[in-house]
């Protein structure tokens, strides 16, 4: 085993290959991050090359792809033969292209996020996804699951681990930040966060996640009928919202693109389809 | 108990109180809406005065404010001494407006919003926000708790009940309008989304839920340091959101003024901030 790259996350993947009993080899571009793990037993490569050789799975976890390639491109040949698993974050695109590289030089590629923070590498609720070759993955699937438990392959696309991550990035930034929308709302009247807290909980665990099951069924069937909550009755409700937000002196930005959604689906003459079909939009610029 | 309005959302109010026993009289634009009502033993009135004048507690549950208006503007002096439970939404500063009004009246206010759809009125976890005169609502809980066992008193402003109700709403429709937009990342590599629906929900209840919680903290406390996931972090992560979504041919729009919130906070020099100091930029427009 052979971990490239010592960050954070690097450094917590690393240490968790040593726990579960796997003979480790560790290389970082400052030398100085591999000591605690030489430490508890890691081999410390002296260069890069060094560092391929030692490991039939190379695992890599730098800042961004063409860190991993300033790294890896001067030692390609070295890659032939080995399993390169790539939990660098970028791109599909990114991801997509490291993986034909690797494969012209005669690795099997991997690519993996790590869907936490580094303290949470190895537990066995620990979720990553991977992007790939199936019967690389169900090759080493025992040893990544060493990573965290809930190790997932989602497809062969190389980029599809970086898809569903960003994804689910996407979710929560937008989560987060309609929540700060709603206690600079209700804050504007001098209430405090706390106060509309275990109401913004409760909504959204069951209101919210069910409106999003309920979105998941009519965007696979394509069927987007509803006798409870439109298109139109939402748009006006939109409008509502920015006018609202605005009299309160805070900014309606994030509902902007919400109302534009629904307003061209009402311009499409869609007024009465359910929420869901704003997907329509979504998926389809002009 | 007087109820005004029966729309879908007025006859479910009529009917809770029916049902807890409660002699109703009720009033509609178009009086076949009253019929079934009729049959379940309420009064009909046969003009709103007459409505009015029936109750103690008068309900009003109208498509808007001007509708509200349209009805009981030309018998307003039959208000005084009554209790008016405005259940129909709006701006808050309709329902401050209307709170005037209705005092110069002689009527007690209180401004309300049913957090659910029609069939779910009358159930004990059912959630309604009211805003008002804390006795009024006092004094009348346990007749307004027939509507929903959850009937919470926000405040004294009239218009608090519709700042909580558009605050919900906001995260409902960012909340469902992200999942969309993952649901379109995925989709343009011809991925269902049931195929990241249970995903996306481990990740709400595990991950955002959590950070929601953390940043009400922090908005509360005004203070925004983090070791984990900084503003200037995420400022990138949206970059790269946006041109990943655009690389699969889907529209980002929901993702920009999350970009532009992060940005703004970077060249305000507080990068280093967590996540949740984007408030302070949503909470004051130039
Ligand atoms: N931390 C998290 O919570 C987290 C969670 C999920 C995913 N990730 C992903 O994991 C990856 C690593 O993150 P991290 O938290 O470990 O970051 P980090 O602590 O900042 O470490 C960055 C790593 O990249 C190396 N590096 C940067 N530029 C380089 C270059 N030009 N040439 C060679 N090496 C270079 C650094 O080497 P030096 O030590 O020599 O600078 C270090 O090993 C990122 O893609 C990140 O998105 C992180
Ligand atoms: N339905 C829901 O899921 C729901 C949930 C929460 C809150 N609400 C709120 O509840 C209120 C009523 O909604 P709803 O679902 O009952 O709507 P609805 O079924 O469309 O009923 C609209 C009601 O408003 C009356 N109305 C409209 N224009 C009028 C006018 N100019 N003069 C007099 N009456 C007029 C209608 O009378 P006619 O019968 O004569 O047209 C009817 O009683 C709205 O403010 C809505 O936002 C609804």
């Amino acid at each position: 085993m052979t971990v490239i790259g010592l960050g954070m996350m690097g450094a917590a993947l690393a240490g968790a290959f040593l726990k579960a009993g796997h003979p480790t080899t560790v290389w970082n571009r400052s030398a100085g991050k591999a000591d605690a793990l030489v430490e508890q037993g890691a081999g410390l490569a002296a260069n890069v090359g060094e560092a391929v050789a030692a490991g039939d799975i190379v695992v890599v976890c730098v800042v961004d792809y063409d860190a991993m390639h300033a790294i890896l491109d001067p030692v390609g040949d070295a890659l032939a033969g080995k399993v390169m698993v790539n939990l660098t974050s970028g791109l599909p695109e990114d991801a997509r292209e490291a993986a034909k590289w690797a494969e012209r030089l005669g690795a099997q590629y991997l690519d993996g996020y790590i869907m936490t923070v580094p303290p949470a590498v190895g537990l066995p609720q620990t979720l990553l996804f991977y992007g790939g070759s199936k019967e690389t993955f169900e090759a080493h699937q025992d040893t990544l699951k060493v990573l965290g438990g809930n190790s997932v392959h989602l497809g062969p696309d190389a980029g599809i681990a970086a898809l569903y991550d960003l994804a689910l990035l996407g979710i929560l930034w937008s989560t987060l930040t309609s929540a700060l929308h709603g206690f600079a709302l209700v804050g504007s009247e001098k209430v405090p966060a706390a106060a509309l807290l275990p109401f913004a909980e409760a909504w959204i665990t069951h209101v919210a996640l069910p409106s999003i099951k309920g979105a998941a069924q009519q965007v696979d069937a394509g069927e987007f009928a509803t006798n409870i909550s439109t298109v139109g009755l939402n748009a006006a409700g939109l409008v509502k919202m920015i006018k609202a937000s605005e009299a309160q002196g805070i900014r309606p930005d994030l509902m902007v693109p919400i109302k534009d959604f629904l307003a061209k689906r009402v311009a499409d003459g869609h007024g009465a389809d359910a929420l869901a079909s704003m997907i329509e939009v979504i998926r389809n610029p002009e």
